[in-house]
C-alpha cells in the first residue's frame, strides 16, 4: 500500500455557512471527518496548504502547491481544490512534475450541506491516485481526466473531455 | 470511457428503517440516488439482482451473480454487496470469470442513516473498476484487495490484507 | 384541533446553495417536506406570500403579510421569516391584529444544510400557536417572546428578552 | 422563563446502528446534541433515567419515572420515551402527579438516521411544557393530547385522539 499525500487548498469542499452573517466562509478542513466517515484505512499524510476559493487563487498560490508536490516524499498525491480553476492549477502542476501521480478533486456542494458530492469524489480520487501511472489528473463526476483533456462546463457544472489541442 | 455495469445485491448499503416495526428492511436500491448525488457522469447500466442481507446469500444466489457477470457485454463491473460474505462471493466469481474487472463493494452503515461510508466506497469502486486489469477485487476502506488476499476483520469492521495462502 | 394557517415569507429557512454560482438563493419552500418529516398531523393551510431575505423586506411587504393575516379565516397563524427583521415585522402585525395568535419563527441555518435549527423551531412555533392567547409572538431558541419584549442579539445570534420600554 | 426538567428514558429517539452487528442499540442520549442544534436557550436540567426500548419497560421502571417527576423541584417536565408504550407510562404518571405539567414525546425514526421526526417533536414538547396547565400529556405529530384521550395507531404510526371512556 503506497503512502498517499493529501493537500487541502479549500474550495467548495470545505465551505461553511456563517449563521451570523449568512455568508459562506472557510474554517477548518472537513477532510479528516470525511476520511473517518469513509472508514478510510490508507496510509495518508494530510496537510492544509491554504483555504481559499479557487477563483481567488493566484499564480503564487499555484507555485506553492507545485513546490509542495515536488518536495514531499510521497509519489501519489490527492489535492482538494475549488472546481472553477482546478484545470488551471492542474496545468501548472503538469509543467513541473513528471514522475508523480497527482489527482485534483473537489465538490460542487459543500460537504457540510448534507447533499454533497464530496465524499463520492474523494473516494474516487484516492482510488485513481493508487492505480494511475505518473501524470496530473482531474477526478470529478466519477471520471478521471488527463490535465490537458478536460474543462469544466459552466452551464452544467460537469467536467468533460476535450481534444488535447482545443484547450 | 468504457461502459460499466453495476449489479445491486442488497447489503447494508440499501437497508432502511421500518418506523412501524423498528426493524431494518430492504425496499428499493439507493444506488440511483447516490449516483445522482455524486454527479456521476459515467456510462452505466444498473440492474438489481436481489435485495438481501449477505448472511442469507446462498450458493444459488452466487451462481446467479456469476452468470450475470459473464453474460453482460460490459467488461467492467461493480457489485454492491453485504460486507459479511463479500469475500465468499468474490471467490465464487474469481473461479468463473477470467477476462473482466469485477469490483465488489458495500457499506458498514446504511446510506439512509446519514453517516454512511457508502458514497465514499461507491466512488472508489467505480474508479478501481475503470483502472484495474481483469480480476476480482474487493474495494473497502479506500483500498482495493485481490479476492484471495482479503478478509473482513469482525472485531474492527475493517477489511485487511492476508497472504494468499492463509485464507 | 383548531386549524392553523402557515405563511411562508422566505428567510434562511428556505435558502439553497446554487452549485453553479456558489451563491445562496431561494427556490421552493421546504415547509411541506419539513412537515412531512415531522409526521405533522395538524389541520394546516400553507401559503407562500414571498420568498425573500428579510433584510430586503419592505414596508409594503409587511403590509401584504398583515392583510393576509387579517383576511384568512384561521385564528392561529405561523409565519416563517428571516431572523434579521422578524421583530420589525412582528411589530407591524401587532399594530394591526388584535384577536389572533400569530407566531413568527425562522432559522439560523438553512434547512437543506443538514444541521438546521429549522425543524426544532417549526415544532415549537406550531405548539405555541395552538396554546397561546391572541397576540403576536416570536418563537426562537425554544422560547416564545411577546413582539415588544424581544430582540435578536447580533453577536450571539440568540433572541433575548428586553423590557417593553427599551425597544 | 420557568425551569424545565428533561428526563431521558430511551426509545427510538436515541437508537443507534451498530455497524459490527447490524443491530440497533442504545449508547448515549442525543438530547444534548439536539438541544444544541436547535440553539435551545431554555433553563433546562437533563437527566437520563434509563436507556431502553419502551416495549421492555416494566411497572418498576414506570415507578422510577413517577418518583423522579415528583421529587425534582421543576414544575414543568418533558420525558423522551419510546412510542409503543408512551400512553401507558402517561397513565401511570397521571395517577400520581396532580400539580405539574408533564409532556411525553418520542420519535418514529432515530435521530441519528438523518430523517428523524425527533427534532420537530422535541421543539413542540418543550413549547407545550411551557404553556399548558398542570396535567400529563403526549406530544406527537405536532399535536398534544391529554394522557387519557390518546392512542398510537399501530397501522399508521400516528397518535390519534380517542374519547376518554374508550381507552
Amino acid at each position: 500500500m503506497p503512502p498517499i499525500r493529501i493537500f487541502v487548498t479549500g474550495g467548495t469542499f470545505d465551505k461553511e455557512y456563517n449563521e451570523l452573517t449568512g455568508e459562506l466562509f472557510f474554517k477548518d478542513s472537513h477532510l479528516p471527518e470525511m476520511l473517518k466517515l469513509g472508514r478510510c484505512n490508507l496510509d495518508l499524510e494530510l496537510r492544509t496548504l491554504m483555504m481559499i476559493d479557487s477563483l481567488h487563487m493566484t499564480g503564487d498560490d499555484r507555485e506553492i502547491i507545485l513546490r509542495q508536490c515536488r518536495s514531499v516524499p510521497e509519489d501519489r498525491i490527492v489535492i482538494t481544490h475549488g472546481t472553477d480553476t482546478m484545470v488551471e492549477t492542474a496545468a501548472t502542476l503538469a509543467r513541473g512534475i513528471a514522475d508523480k501521480t497527482v489527482v485534483l478533486t473537489g465538490a460542487m456542494i459543500p460537504y457540510k450541506f448534507g447533499s454533497s458530492d464530496g465524499l463520492f469524489n474523494l473516494g474516487s480520487a484516492l482510488a485513481f491516485a493508487q492505480t494511475l501511472p505518473p501524470g496530473v489528473y482531474v477526478a470529478m463526476n466519477g471520471r478521471c481526466f488527463l490535465w490537458d483533456r478536460v474543462r469544466k462546463n459552466r452551464q452544467t457544472g460537469m467536467f468533460e473531455e476535450v481534444p488535447a489541442s482545443r484547450r
